[in-house]
């Protein structure tokens, strides 16, 4: 099969030869097994789900690709539809969700190739079932020629969630996978970590988790909030090899850029003192699969992400630090 | 105060004087007490909601509103977050559900006018509270200059709930309001008719219920479905003054107004018709301020919309019916 960019010249190709009701009957028949059947899926002002979770939270949030900011022109519709569903599944992942709703807004210029728009649909159906989510519905919007964004609400259900600022002195800080260089792949072919975040909840052990999207010294600060520093060993931080690429590329550090570069989307969590060690085996147990790596604690401090070689924060930006 | 347009030319107003984390802090503030503390508000990845609800159904839609598209510059702020909430309430409204959660998603260019987008999100936080909503959470995204786009996820929960496609032969057709002309100020102006949506939702009565946002000759069909026909009484339809001023200026009648327009955002629905006029007595005495009207009837076809007088359909575009 050729390159198919999202744009096309050709009205012919392109989605101003359908009529919308037709556009939307194409999404629908797209997404596939992923909608349920009218009231909970698509055809009605609302969708209708018959509430059966006992779950004690509902959890729910909502992120976008937009076309020259998420992704670009010679990206596939496959990888853009993945790519939306996974960062809303990161984000429940990090709080312990289970996935299980999902409503998706389709802002579509006149110029949008038709068959790019269904194969975005397909991953978007595909990547949300994969997942166990439903896509119940939505809306689809005409907007200007060379535009195209969607926007996911997905909402899952937990018995016990985890969040941010609610560690505690002495927390060891653990992440999953490998951090850095992103950009040269791993942001459109990344799996969000679902499974490990359901897990962790279910571990009395986990005390805070977030989600690695904006990069190590954004997001640690985030998850520790104002009254704890982080205490980091760099030195066993998992460089993805990628991370080193660009590194001889730029000329700067692959730990900077597996504390800066964002989109990793892996999960940065902290575990009780006491229970580290056996926390570990379990995990790894669990997850053979998943590199899991101790990166440092938790002490009372003020929100700092500090080295724990020679206690000075690690700052953004030209890194003088490591200079 | 002067009239403030969305888009400035000085950078010193717009939002691209502000940081991410500052603009976000700027929303949340204007979103005022609509917004939750967190983990059920801001500052998570997502929003964590215990659930308490028993309701059998929630009920879920997101909607959009677009600079240019569904308000254009001269709207200020706080009539187009006022649409976005209340157009989304419509829809729960259809479905006699209850109003309870929302997220909102902002794209948002360089040159918007911060004092605009506090005006939109005080309106949204207003708006929302005022219908029992919260707002959990959301996201911003910077797009390119001159684009703003607003999306709303809101969700309901309901004990019995109302949807399309649900009526029976014989069923009694009712409409709410006024129809035609909304451009003239309505479609800025109005209140979803939510309390007359959960009331409608509570009586056994009524087979059907959906929101009048497209016209009635598209929206009526969506109702019925396929297995019926609707005879309605033109003569009944409730005709708003818009209508007629419409009418004036344009030639057409104001009854295509009343029938093809949009945006009237009233509930068109069906009533068992044994329990017809009681039903009525009762809906007036609840809803005093509530025009409410009996347009006509539904009986065995094919899903269409006839004129009661000579039993021909009544078609869209030019009107040649009524020529």
């Amino acid at each position: 099969m050729g390159f198919m960019a999202i744009l096309t010249t050709q009205k012919s190709k392109s989605v101003a030869q359908v009529s919308e009701e037709k556009l939307i009957e194409i999404i629908v028949r797209s997404l596939g097994r992923a909608c349920p059947p009218f009231p909970a899926g698509p055809g009605g002002d609302c969708a209708i789900i018959p509430q059966t979770e006992k779950a004690k939270f509902r959890v729910s949030t909502i992120d976008s690709v937009i076309l020259g900011r998420h992704f670009d022109s010679s990206c596939s519709g496959s990888l853009a539809g993945k790519k939306l569903v996974e960062r809303n599944l990161s984000d429940l992942a990090a709080a312990g969700a289970k996935p299980k709703d999902a409503l998706l807004s389709l802002f579509i210029g006149p110029n949008v190739n038709l068959a790019w728009l269904k194969d975005f649909a397909q991953a978007v159906g595909r990547t949300a079932s994969r997942a166990g989510m439903n896509i119940n519905g939505g809306d689809v919007c005409r907007v200007q020629a060379g535009q195209f964004s969607a926007t996911l609400f997905v909402q899952g259900f937990s018995q016990r969630i985890l969040t941010r600022t609610t560690c505690q002195a002495g927390d060891r800080l653990f992440v999953t996978g490998e951090l850095g260089g992103s950009l040269l792949g791993h942001h459109c072919h990344f799996r969000a970590r679902v499974a490990e975040g359901l897990w962790l909840a279910q571990q009395k052990s986990t005390t805070a988790c977030t989600d690695l999207s904006d990069g190590m010294l954004k997001d640690l600060p985030g998850l520790i909030g104002k009254k704890w520093d982080a205490m980091v060993d760099t030195e066993k931080l998992p460089l993805r090899p990628a991370a080193h690429q660009m590194a001889k590329k730029d000329g700067r550090s692959a730990l900077e850029h597996a504390l800066q570069d964002g989109e990793d989307y892996e999960l940065l969590f902290c575990v009780k003192a006491k229970d580290a060690s056996s926390f570990a085996q379990k995990f790894q147990k669990q997850f053979p699969q998943t590199r899991l790596t101790e990166i440092g604690f938790i002490k009372k401090g003020k929100g700092l992400v500090r080295s724990l070689k020679d206690k000075q924060p690690l700052l953004g930006k030209g890194f003088s630090h490591f200079a």
